[in-house]
């Protein structure tokens, strides 16, 4: 519980509706899409920066931890607060501040959901890039902690790539503005540095996003094989033959026929695995991609190649991609996502350790990934209601993990490292650089107050964070 | 003068002849492609990273202050030791040690000439993409620290988008690995915060860099104005009718005249701007886009416009561009290149500007640029024998980027802020910004030894650096 001194002086800023601080109200705010919980003691809705610099001198005053958030949809743990503390949900600061289309850019606030941009701009012949599955709900400044990716990653780049400044509001109170509208400024890349910081640096208050054209003309193919093999070689190969689709993502045979049972989208019951591969550009040249797609597919020995033949039609096979993870909630209201990452050229060595680990602990597993950037996402059912489900289900996500750095790969391709996999740091990175990466940290982040418990391995515990009067309030499964 | 006990130590590491220290042999090395000027104590050529991290042991043990250092072409000062001490000369460490074509990227020593990359691998149809003028003799070391660009930066980027990995050496000897052969790995991107960071965080002993696919087309027009407003139009009309080329070089009438005398390459005498326009990908994309250019350079005025019909007339008209310091070289052996960035739409602003600044300090400016980037070049002319010429100059670059600034533009595109423009920052960052960036630089470089005096308008003073027994070196023009 908080001290209600603290509860009054939140509610002095921000109003008494814009603060949650009892049970029933807090219970929302305890997940994200991940697996962990963990419950704050109050949630405090801002709506401009000014605001958000007041909660946080009030919670440097009664030294409470901190924890910005999105619309917790995040799939690694990144919002759950691991030692109670203060939650600031940026739901209410949600404007489109300024769209520039002379300089391409927009100046958002953190709580716009990522589609909302594209909306506001694409009659004038442009959208915002980065695409999560999530971006009907997610917002911009989840995207900017997690530096998230999107099917479309693969030609564009990952947040990172399309965020030219960042205003945000340090644990002390201190604004910092970083970037601006030109690229590439002058002086250490602070820009960069908060982008990908899952929240542990700073409270991200507004940001530039990079605006781009609408490609000319796009096509959009399902290639569809009776081995998953064969689906994964085509991957290399247009690789080889130096073709850079959009997009090629992939779904296995269990996630073909949730997906299917739920959409009804039109993809085969019967097959091992599809690709879905999108192709942007100038006209001509999107022609003569697709016919070349069209045949290494069937090189590879894709049973059928379906060309979306309308923008309905196109929408209807990203329906069937983008509601995935709804379409295995209908089979099982709980499951664990994971985001290994491995050289393209070892996917399909990865499909088949992911096959083995499903029969070794027991477990459906399905897949659907960004198979072009060599991002898998194994999506492991199970019911948390078993507590030896449950362990078995962290134990096999882990043992992909594992597999994906041996092959080359890394821990996380786009969902952050969150409280997930901070303690698999270690074994993709040398002591010495968690320990620089740890002393950037503190510089934004002395006590260790915002978003305690994340990415590193090491962080100070709970009761060295915050005074021992306040309990402890997280629950970790 | 170093203590004889530091050099033997240096040359019992590297042997007696990689370790300079007569002040013959030093002359060389006190000069970049700037105007600044200040001599090192000694120069040492390392072969490995354990040379490197002795050496830097070696200068922690006697306190000296430590500079990395390419090829020295750079443009901004950055080389330039400010307080003496040991200079490192990365161009014994020249090996490519690895082409991994699979994961499209190579492993580099630092001192690995920038056009090399691209000899070793282009036979197979790759190149690496950052294309700085000086690329037949700039390192990627140097590359790596002021995060270098060229003209086809406005649609690949600068070195920060084409570097994977990097092993650099800490000033306490500590061996740091930041990023690796998959992007964007987990934590905090030091591989982005070292990229750009001028030698003042750490030596970069390694790098990983991104191979690109050879484009299957190049165009490359050359597109002659009466008119430098006209040429400029063009480019903000491109934009609006979102054709992206992969350069967009603009040279002024200045320029043209001594370009065309040097290089015989075809120029127009005569005219007030050309703009050089390649166009790079897919056939048919870029023979539609070479259409569209062309008819939007006429809209534009554009007197005439010639297409290089072979690669031999390519070759030329990029000889004309790449040459262009060596061509101002002959007219006038000095000279100051400044390089502002500006919005798209302020370029015919600026160059106005640039003129009236030409006149009012009774100085000669030619201008070749990027001008798909906003990115100027303006390059004065100046005798350095004459105090009030060079102080003349140094007062125009400075009214230039000050007027880059009011426009919404900042002072610095490719060639890094160095010691030229470190006391002009404060223009552009607040003070907290400007704050926050001096205590990341003192995680890596806690004692200001390593490359003191650049980027940060308040570096320590040499005095407080090393102790008062060792002279300070530095001549400063």
């Amino acid at each position: 519980m908080l001290p209600q001194a603290a509860i009054r002086d939140l509610q002095h800023v921000v109003g008494e509706r814009a603060v949650l601080h009892r049970d029933q109200d807090l219970l929302l705010y305890e997940y994200d899409g991940s697996i962990d919980k963990g419950r704050p003691e109050c949630v405090v809705f801002p709506r401009t920066t000014e605001d958000v610099v007041e909660i946080v001198r009030i919670a440097a005053d009664y030294s409470l931890p901190l924890v910005g958030r999105g619309a917790g949809t995040g799939l690694s743990g990144g919002v759950i607060p691991t030692c109670g503390g203060v939650m600031i949900g940026f739901s209410r600061m949600n404007k489109i501040l300024e769209i520039d289309l002379e300089n391409e850019c927009a100046v958002v606030q953190p709580g716009v959901v990522n589609l909302d941009i594209t909306r506001a701009v694409q009659g004038r012949g442009y959208y915002y890039a980065p695409d999560p599955s999530s971006q009907k709900a997610c917002t911009i400044g989840g995207n900017v902690a997690e530096n998230a990716g999107g099917p479309h990653t693969l030609i564009y780049g990952v947040t990172t790539n399309h965020v030219l400044g960042i205003e945000a509001v340090l644990p002390d109170g201190t604004v910092l503005n970083a970037g601006g509208k030109e690229q590439d400024l002058p002086g250490y890349d602070l820009r960069g540095l908060l982008t990908g910081s899952e929240g542990t640096m700073a409270l991200v208050t507004k940001v530039i996003v990079r605006l781009m054209r609408s490609p000319e003309a796009v096509e959009t193919l399902l290639a569809i094989y009776e081995r998953a093999d064969d689906a994964a070689s085509t991957v290399g190969e247009l690789t080889d033959r130096a073709i850079t689709p959009a997009a090629v993502e992939m779904l296995d045979g269990v996630m073909l026929r949730m997906v299917e049972e739920a959409t009804r989208a039109g993809f085969p019951m019967d097959a091992e695995a599809v690709l879905l591969i999108e192709l942007e550009g100038v006209r001509e040249a999107v022609a003569e991609q697709l016919e070349l797609v069209n045949s290494v597919c069937l090189e590879c020995r894709a049973r059928e190649v379906r060309v979306a033949k309308s923008a309905d039609e196109r929408a209807l096979l990203w329906k069937g991609r983008k509601n995935a993870f709804g379409a295995v909630g209908r089979v099982s209201p709980t499951y664990y996502v994971q985001d290994g990452v491995v050289p393209r050229t070892r996917i399909a060595d990865t499909l088949r350790h992911i096959y083995r680990v499903s029969e070794r602990y027991g477990l459906t597993i399905s897949n659907i990934f960004h198979a072009g950037d060599g991002n898998m996402h194994p999506i492991i059912l199970f019911d948390p209601r078993s507590e030896d489900e449950t362990r078995r289900t962290r134990e096999a996500g882990e043992d992909i993990l594992r597999y994906c750095i041996e092959v080359g790969g890394a821990i996380t391709g786009e969902h952050g490292v969150g409280m997930e996999k901070n303690e698999l740091m270690p074994l993709l990175f040398a002591e010495d650089s968690l320990e620089q990466m740890e002393r950037l940290m503190r510089i934004f982040n002395p006590d260790g107050r915002l978003n305690p418990g994340k990415i590193l391995p090491t962080g100070k515990g709970c009761l060295e964070i915050r005074p021992p009067a306040a309990p402890h309030k997280a629950v970790i499964w």
